[in-house]
């Protein structure tokens, strides 16, 4: 078991592109919670990279802190688990951006959430100081349609405009 | 990936207690499914034996024949999971019973689920011929009230007389 504090924000402009060490590309999916199971208290996602997959059980609980679980599977099953078990699929391209011993993850969405960038950056405690570059836009983390998950669902192409702007 | 090809059947009298080879106990629970998510077609299995844990992700469809994905995870996993993001148990002792080359594995439920007792035989085809032993009853396999995660929605101590015989 493992306590995962993360902290997500929005992203502002591209100085964080020349930034980037390395760029991996992922696709993921959910084998619950995806219909809107509101008494759901965990989701579990299906993880495929460039060459690696992953199964990965959270808590869903509003805020910086969930329980997380992640284990390795064969990429193939997770090919299939993605093809059949998943309803829809969330692709992304994940950034990393290493500034002052932190790495932040920058998510770029593609699909019907083109247009979404995302930073996140998990942390060891909920109070711990991190550093803010200029790219770094509001803080996200309390809202829930944020949650890839709810990408699913709700997808950035179908956002008002203020909800865009993290508000 | 494998397909799991799985009869499950009502049994009849004591008989077959006689030849247990080993019986181990298990907890499980559901990470998915649960509260009638009817359009999901998977469900997650967190499942504690005596000695080790298991996640497991099997299609919902109807019949003998379902894919089946089993990977090994820490037992202490498996308990929190269990204790905080699954919404009750399944208990049940496990008999496995050999005969002619092949192991029924003979569940008894606890619980609210008292009472019930079913025998599963994982086959390598759905037309494979299989032993048939005078405590063998009624073929359950697409009952969908005898799936696991039906026993916590609607538990064998709620069913009606017609359903206990697997009508």
């Amino acid at each position: 078991m493992a306590m995962e504090i993360e902290r997500k924000f929005l992203v502002v402009g591209e100085a964080w592109r020349a930034q980037t060490s390395r760029i991996e590309r992922i696709e993921q999916g959910y084998l619950s919670n995806v219909a809107g199971l509101t008494s759901a208290n965990s989701s579990v996602r299906v993880r495929v990279t460039d060459e690696q997959a992953w199964l990965n059980v959270k808590s869903v609980t509003l805020g910086v802190s969930r329980q997380e679980y992640e284990y390795p599977i064969p990429v193939d099953d997770a090919l299939v688990m993605l093809a059949t078990l998943c309803e829809g699929l969330v692709e992304k391209q994940r950034h990393y951006v290493e500034l002052d011993g932190f790495i932040f993850e920058v998510d770029e969405f593609s699909g019907a959430n083109t247009g979404l960038i995302v930073a996140e950056l998990e942390l060891d405690a909920e109070d711990q100081p991190y550093p803010k570059p200029a790219w770094l836009g509001r803080e996200v983390s309390n809202l829930p349609r944020y949650y890839n998950v709810n990408l699913l669902r709700h997808p950035y192409a179908h956002w008002s405009a203020s909800e865009k702007l993290g508000e």
